[in-house]
């Protein structure tokens, strides 16, 4: 039986770096946790009049909830988050143009002679029963409805080397990834850099694009429901990912072909060790097997993501079960909450 | 009714550039056309002895099939190649690692120190029947059948500005963009630079991963059937795709956000031409509908594709409906072949 | 005793591509060459009214004067090109932005959502005597007098691989590499691809800043006296460069990392083949003693330049002193004219 | 009169990162300060024997000395760091390749598959008088002897936003940015982001090419004086540097044109504030009279640099003459001391 627990941050409590904050919770490896989030723009955008360059505190975007602290994790382990449920917690969710952010624009570092393109807020109405939220143009009468995908934007652990990481950034300790493969179902493997491994959590978004172009995606504060546990003995240099059906390996760097490179190195030698191939036979598989959707392109690191069809692996053993194992536990525990 | 021709290439009519070359097939707009394509290796590595930097003329990589001048078609015009069928032609396939060629490799521009990686090939036994290609690794007997998912890694037309590029090269007059979207089923365009476009298809793969990151894919010499038509007074910059379920834009260029960029701006200036959104309607619109799948990383340009399902922009009518009617005329075609 | 030709370009023998011309000159290995080239608008931006987007032919950008056959250059060689002397051949010349080209803009292939910057033409008084070009802004009176320090930013021969490549291109044959270093007294070595090199040169800049932020130099028409030479056994595979100072190598790819890494890469090859250093001594020298001003950051490709300082490498034999022998041939001729 | 001050660290007070260090020494602005540094490797590699993977603890590598607290610097002011003398303290230094890090080698982020290079150790004999280091060749006798030319590769303060990062990373708060521009004789310009601004400096090179290609300088322990000061009302966004001849702007991180455009746009920004010109005319004075050096490619942010002759720019008064200043204190404390 897991232990449940609740973390519900108050305005005061959120988060806005990775590592350097004290832990607001403390869980043994096992638990459940019911988390909430609050949306990218700290809930300070609510129609399409705020403007968020206006709105909101710029030294403050993207908050995270968390940090907590796994029992048992140390470094050189493992840390597995499996995202049981996540679900929006309104009936609303925003996403905008921001100046100088999103990856047809100049930015702080494509940096460029041009003016900002103009900034601009889209509201999407949430449909929780259909479960579809609405685009609908701001300057004409368009509109569709576009299914929902909720997942986290940003889960990472207090990184290495006693880094602090602003949480905007995806780098090797997980963080603003931006992803759509973390989404409800999937299993998070996260590196363990320092005791507790300090998990954070934020950023849900109701669905993106691969790639976050415009460099928001439909930013809704969330209720999601994990579970985590501690693996020993197991160390991953970057995050890995794992669902019902893929093994994924992710890179978050510049420029985007190394992303690209980390991500495919990461799971060819995964897929070696998974399966006694040896490296260039695990190449081989990969190459021809393999997908590589984009994550981001327009955080301060690009994420590139690697995925491989578990079954073409012949039953190989995963961390032992963890995925299925905290599934199962995620599933068991919703349906009788 | 379509007029019905074949091409079916010589050793000495294959042809290794976009560009510069005599027509071999003269053929009126709205034809079927079966062609035949060599390997990207010329159909010289046989077995896993035959290494390609010892077996293959280096100055004779990649042949492709054509040109096709396609009658009418007149620079400014867009012609469309609808990929009826892609059979391979026998009852194997081939792939292989290459000396300094491959995303996780030093090349000849990610110029680097190391020796080059080793040399080697695997051979793959296809199994039309069961439609799978099978994996064997060399050094265990780790074995997999994969899908086969058979598409055209290079397709193109002359360049523009006179210029004349090597087949290996892809770019915006198409070329080897290594894209597994160029499946059957898929109708391509392609910028018309010089009178009667000089289609040109080769480099067949059996299937390949997203990126082909060891540098080739599932090698494959094909039998193949498509259905040519002329676009008049309809511009591209860079070649589109379209399938039965999506929009696609490319964009081959480095670094790989750039490729990224020209993919997804073509995306949106697509859309926003096809629904009336204005620029930042559609950018928010495919910021959150679209896919981005790598298409290479290790060409002598990087590929990426911008997909939107088509079903989401409300029935909107795409080049006249001429992807509709190309498939069409293909599989009635084949049905009666 | 050196022969003495004259090549002095009509509007309609300019050429606009390296490779797939026929030669216009054809000169024995050892000739003096006085060439005359156009600058890169044609010498159609006469005034700053004369907007380059409004009155250049778009197909006929960075014209060329050439292609000239060097007898006995065989694929395989060595073409060594010795600028005697630059000179601009008008009291005039020009720069200029250009819609969607320079390395502070969106462009077609960093593709982006912005409108293109302004369009504005400065036009530079040259005083011969003084050694200076005056710039002057357009949006004061602010004006300073700049050194001149005249360059090709065009030299190249054929590309390989029977390619056809735009003027504008810089890559393994040259092309445009912008780079300030093919001044005066500068010797180029470019590798030859097809027989005769089919030399061709242009782009007359009187002086520019390193990676031509804005796009274009100060344009100029220029006069020029080379002296060629061909080095038989002794093959490179980017276009290196020699003073009285420097060995240079070169590499023009994407991204500006990988024209770095060529350059470097090749500089480091080419110190331990002329010192008898390993590789990692080699690089351990260059690491400590090297230069890497940057080229061009605008064109199709970028370029970076490794320098080497010769008197480092303890009189070594650098490619059997051709340019010693070529730089006091043109001395001679100069003097005498 | 300034005060002098004396920050000599003992090994348990250097430190590894910027951002998150109590400080270890207050001054008020206008100090002059006598500082020690350790080389990169901790002073652990001392022969070619002592492999830096071997000796060195790979988490405590690049430690720098401070930080120093300067009295009255607030978020929002600019802190100038003159360094006015910087002077080996050995008779040796030390220079390395090290296992996945450079330019010409897979690393962490340009993943590969390439086992690592050879890790080699260089040796430098010092000899101050002459003012050389000598190179010393491990795989034969070559040797020569290069011009000293100390430098700081790491100079910063703490960084934005809370942050904490290794000191091997370079950024808008300075650190690693390995360009030998921060010789002596140079001010630094640094962004306030913390009270009283948090300088530290270390990794003393004794010369280093352009680029860092093998990864390591001519790395020495150094002692060096420094004079600083505050600028208040004078935010700027990534450092700057002025010497004698030049200004310059700095631009760190991924790729490497995005470095350059950094490095351009915020020296075509500078232009125009001090002269009055508008951007553009700004732009192209930037365009044909500045230099663009490298300054590294190998760590984890990469390092370009826009140098301008600040003779051209007319006379303007650049930060109140602050270098000016801080150059004759430092000047005349040294001829006293």
């Amino acid at each position: 039986m897991s232990e449940v627990f609740t973390l519900t941050p108050e305005p005061d409590t959120l988060i806005y770096t990775f590592g350097g904050n004290p832990a607001v919770l403390r869980v043994p490896a096992g638990s459940i946790i019911e988390i909430e989030t609050e949306d990218c723009f700290g809930g300070k955008v609510r129609s399409v009049q705020d403007l968020p360059s206006a709105v909101c505190d710029l030294a403050h975007l993207n908050p995270v909830t968390g940090p907590i602290h796994v029992e048992g994790a140390q470094p050189g382990d493992v840390l597995a988050v499996h995202l049981a449920q996540i679900r929006p917690r309104r009936d609303w969710a925003v996403s905008s143009t921001f100046p100088h952010f999103g990856a047809l624009t100049g930015t702080g570092t494509t940096a460029m002679l041009h003016e900002a393109l103009e900034e601009r807020v889209w509201m999407y109405e949430i449909d929780h029963d259909a479960g579809t939220c609405r685009y609908q143009a701001r300057g004409s009468d368009f509109s569709v409805d576009l299914p929902l995908d909720p997942f986290h934007g940003t889960i990472g652990v207090a990184p290495a080397a006693g880094e602090r990481m602003m949480s905007v950034t995806p780098a090797a300790h997980g963080g603003n990834m931006d992803t759509p493969e973390t989404r409800s179902g999937t299993t998070v493997y996260l590196p363990v850099h320092e005791e507790g491994a300090m998990l954070a959590i934020g950023d849900g978004h109701c669905r993106q694009g691969e790639g976050e172009v415009c460099g928001t995606a439909v930013e809704a504060a969330m209720a999601t429901t994990i579970v985590v546990d501690v693996i020993k003995n197991a160390t991953i240099a970057w995050p890995r990912l794992q669902d019902d059906t893929y093994l994924m390996s992710t890179g978050s760097t510049k420029p985007l072909e190394d992303a690209y490179r980390v991500s495919q190195r990461d799971m060819v030698g995964w897929v070696a060790q998974l399966t006694g191939l040896d490296l260039l036979d695990a190449l081989q598989l990969v190459s021809q097997a393999g997908l590589a959707p984009t994550g981001n392109v327009v955080d301060t690191n690009y994420t590139m993501v690697a995925k491989m069809p578990s079954s073409l692996l012949g039953g190989v053993d995963i961390f032992d079960g963890v995925h299925e194992r905290l599934r199962d536990l995620g599933r068991s525990y919703l349906q009788h909450r």
